[in-house]
């Protein structure tokens, strides 16, 4: 067990626990599917609506007649009534069981639930912490941009490149050294105290976590765009900050060599958020 | 059952028969993996050979430690014991069942095999296949392109429009209008008794088909080149035809409105590798 990354506390397919899927899912042979990581806090899922609406909004743009929501959140239930005081849930949608063979969809398929609950603990680094700088990039592909679906090959390499640097994430770009995002997380900056992040229209995924720091940016008074950022823009920036469901909002100290000094907004948003009640 | 797409005769994971699958498998959290589908012929696995180099050719590219060649011609071995006169093999190899949840792999997952054997029969229309064509376009993305991976939505979304217009295959197109593949084919264009068929460096899959083709061009006397090509260059074709495992190699009678006359080439080609004792 890697205390980080934590430990399967129990999975449930379809609303029966188990440890297995069925071989023909079309997850597992093109990715056919949605996912959602969130945090469990005091038994809790935080910010689930939106996780169950970015799900929902994904399964749509994948034409997966997904119509079992009343089931998935007795499922999350049934997994959270076992979470310790802090833990990760994952929920998996995917097309289900193949009806024919070969990529185009039957329609007949019955999408599959997989939800599953993992330990973990808070992140070390609250101060803050390193991106790499990475090879892969992302890809524009305006069809899939923006949806959690289940082809990550490119998160899992960059991540993978992270991992070996350790740091605490990788700065994906796209292939005109847009920023895009991190593997894991989404990416905001700060400059002259106005915060910026990438659009996700064409390639990088819409963070929940990056959702709900646009939201409470207004409650806070913070002015926050949407906008095509480049790499000179980051190395612009006098405060980086990056967002996940897990981690919150935490302050980026460096990108490969470059360094941040500042972190005042990050750590006031990683704060404010850090209170809300959900 | 569908008569084209086949019934499942049987799946064979780490060697053993089983219909399931470990749930916690990097293949369905993330498409990590890779697959090939050949065509098994009076018992025999077509182009084995080939297809296994291209797996471990794609499992090299991802990083993933695939080593039990030997144990994945043993699964093989009891898959074809089974089959039909004509069949389909489906080889997965993924990276295994994950060692700690998130992106990164940890290094010490061991990779898993999934064959499976399904029935199938020959194409019913010999003389040639239409091809829808379809807005999804092929992201290029250099670090993936080529290999066969399990990261397959864009194939899926473009292969639901032919299927939803009633054609073979879609043909896809880069952002740049560039000539990629079908979703489930490589194509190839003839102008002037010379064949030239898309470059896969930046997007698609190097086909297996694709290759037997370029190397029995050479024992045929037949020039061929892959090349960047546009749409245009695809309605200036005389011909056009697209190979894949199952299906060999197929003349086009058209893309979406434009129709070919032309198959002289094709037909050759077809008959030829068709008759090849592999």
């Amino acid at each position: 067990m890697n205390p980080i990354q934590g430990e399967n506390l129990g999975t449930w397919v379809d609303g029966t626990r188990t440890d297995h899927v069925p071989a023909d899912d079309r997850g597992l042979a093109y990715g056919d599917g949605v996912f959602e990581t969130l945090l469990v806090r005091k038994g809790r899922p935080r910010f689930l609506d939106a996780h169950l609406a970015r799900l929902s909004k994904g399964c749509a743009r994948l034409r997966i007649p997904f119509a079992a929501l009343r089931e998935l959140r007795a499922d999350i239930e049934a997994a959270v009534a076992l979470a310790p005081p802090l833990a990760v849930l994952k929920i998996v949608v995917t097309r289900g069981s193949a009806v024919r063979r070969g990529y185009a969809a039957d329609g007949a398929e019955t999408p599959r639930r997989i939800v599953s609950l993992w330990t973990t603990v808070p992140l070390e680094s609250g101060a803050g912490v390193m991106l790499a700088r990475t090879s892969v990039r992302a890809a524009d592909q305006p069809t899939l941009a923006g949806i959690k679906h289940l082809n990550r090959l490119e998160n899992v390499l960059a991540a993978g490149e992270a991992r070996a640097a350790g740091a605490f994430d990788a700065l994906m770009l796209g292939g005109d050294d847009r920023l895009v995002s991190g593997a894991m997380s989404n990416v905001f900056l700060v400059r002259a105290g106005v915060l910026s992040t990438p659009l996700i229209d064409r390639a990088g995924v819409a963070g929940v976590m990056r959702g709900i720091v646009l939201r409470e940016c207004a409650v806070l008074g913070l002015t926050v765009t949407q906008k095509n950022l480049m790499l000179e823009d980051l190395f612009g920036a006098g405060e980086v900050f990056v967002t996940n469901a897990r981690v919150g909002v935490v302050p980026v100290l460096s990108v490969g060599e470059h360094s941040f000094d500042m972190n005042d907004i990050g750590r006031r948003l990683a704060a404010h958020i850090e209170a809300l009640d959900a």
